[in-house]
């Protein structure tokens, strides 16, 4: 899926728009009563707005890279159950921030990260897998997964789930690294058809097991239903 | 979407089909064991079904009228997580009636409004938005979302998710409303992709509030992904 | 949905492929550290995997017939949200086994059976009715159902939910049979459009039972969008 053109709307809030169905938005003063229905912490003022239908990992390493570079913070990360038909998950991600011109700039840096951050998801028919790589998590990571900040992270997807419990055993077994989760169907997914295993540690141990569970996943997609071409481009 | 032409399938229980692959049905007289499984109260001997792939605000709104109309009640709202690779719900309602000829008007009262209650549903390829309004909720409002009974009622969806925060901002900034209820993919929905607001107010207040939610919600979706036109012809 | 061909990607760990999008898999030896997050009992050093991107009642009627024609047992069934936009769920089935071999049987077994057990799966654009029957369940059932080993079983699915809600009435009325369970979008699926009856009793009695409720779920599918063949070849 290639990134759409999208007119702007000639709304003071919307920022742009981003491959996955992703839309980013700012609001510079939410509505006092909104914001205790949507159990925001009042000190944020403004908020950003990061949203697709298709994409979570993707757009929590995008959030992951914004809050670094700005002065925001991760107020909520929910994922729903769509991908379009897909087997995985959209997302629906916010920021505080005192400013909005901080908000604005966490959702310009996230939109951006996203052509990156689709890079190491690959499909097909048959469905997906994902990999994700940072040399040092911050506080999208910690919050989405409860990984360590400030060390490396490393995310495997498989769907369909079966695809990821194999990932997952080869991912561990090929490097010396920490399991922080492992999220299936019934557990640590919105009902998604993935497995889903976050590690920690040395970041060249992290790097080699997520690589060689891409490997295996590319094998086992492939042979289910033909060629598994990446999103965008591989950065890992 | 339009309606499908439905042949009778010469079934007493059916009573028919209407946009959202929604089918309408009665049983006079359900299995006592069945019954029990199911956890209805006893008293309803007949029970009307409504149950659709695509839409749910349409069908509570639907159903809203047909118990105005009939001598029923509302047994049960469940939403799965449908709309056919869309963001949103599907809808089975079940109306509890002492005579079957009270469910089957409801289903039918239910089945009829349909047409006008997809009115304010607008979708293109990324998403869709969802208005719905009325100067005053009954029994279907009232149990879906705990809205006041007897009073004005607004329903705002927005999905993907993050365009309904935006849309739900503008709505309450808009008009004296007081939001009833908001849901997000986490919590209130089932991990659809989307955001829904429920107000109550004054009955110009609440059809305001829903009015600016609908511009604004138009206008990000079609930056999306192109026109985003009814799903039948707006009613509100 | 005919299986798809499917090259052997040259793992030692893949079984094959089948109908519904489903993969076979198997690991010799789960590294310990996962065996411990995906909280399998460490005495199966081999699990069995079979998942699927459509289709739960398939896979689960052909994980019983591998469970009692190998020596191996279900670990844990779990039942994403999925049918590639459909209205039902997807699987992922792990099967525990002291051997390898015991697993890559267990796994060749499911495989097989699954071309039988989509045979009373029929499906249209609206959505689907599922039926299975067994003369004797075994371990596969009573995990994911609670039924009675050794005693027959039938499952009666229909999508969209209301579809499946007279099937179950019609089923319970038509024979002698007894309700192991009931379930709908907000409990006993994984918001799936579906109503599922689980029945158990007499083999002639189930038969009859689950018969008829494929002969209502028929028509009314059919009353919504036209014909709705088999998968693959009607067994029951």
């Amino acid at each position: 899926e290639k990134p759409k053109a999208s007119a702007n709307p000639g709304i003071t809030e919307f920022v742009g728009t981003a491959i996955g169905d992703t839309i980013g938005l700012v609001i510079a003063n939410v509505d006092p009563m909104l914001h205790e229905k949507m159990k925001i912490d009042p000190k944020y003022r403004s908020i950003g707005i990061l949203g697709a239908r298709t994409g979570a990992g993707p757009h929590i390493m995008a959030a992951d890279e914004a809050v670094k570079a700005t002065n925001t913070e991760i107020i909520t990360i929910e994922l729903p159950r769509d991908t379009k038909g897909g087997a995985g998950h959209g997302s629906l991600i916010l920021f505080g921030a005192e400013e909005v011109s901080d908000a604005r700039r966490a959702i310009e840096v996230a939109l951006k990260e996203l052509d990156r951050t689709f890079g190491d998801v690959y499909g097909n028919d048959a469905g997906h897998i994902e990999l994700q790589y940072t040399a040092r998590a911050s506080y999208a990571i910690n919050k989405a997964f409860g990984a360590p900040v400030g060390k490396a992270f490393g995310l495997i997807v498989g769907a369909p789930a079966a695809i990821g419990v194999l990932m997952s055993d080869v991912a561990v077994k090929t490097a010396n690294v920490e399991v922080v989760g492992y999220g299936s169907p019934a557990g640590g997914t919105s009902y998604s058809n993935e497995v889903i295993l976050q590690v920690t540690g040395d970041s060249g141990a992290v790097r080699q097991a997520v690589l060689a569970a891409k490997e295996v996943g590319i094998k086992l997609l492939e042979a289910m239903a033909g060629p598994a071409p990446s999103s965008t481009k591989p950065y890992i």
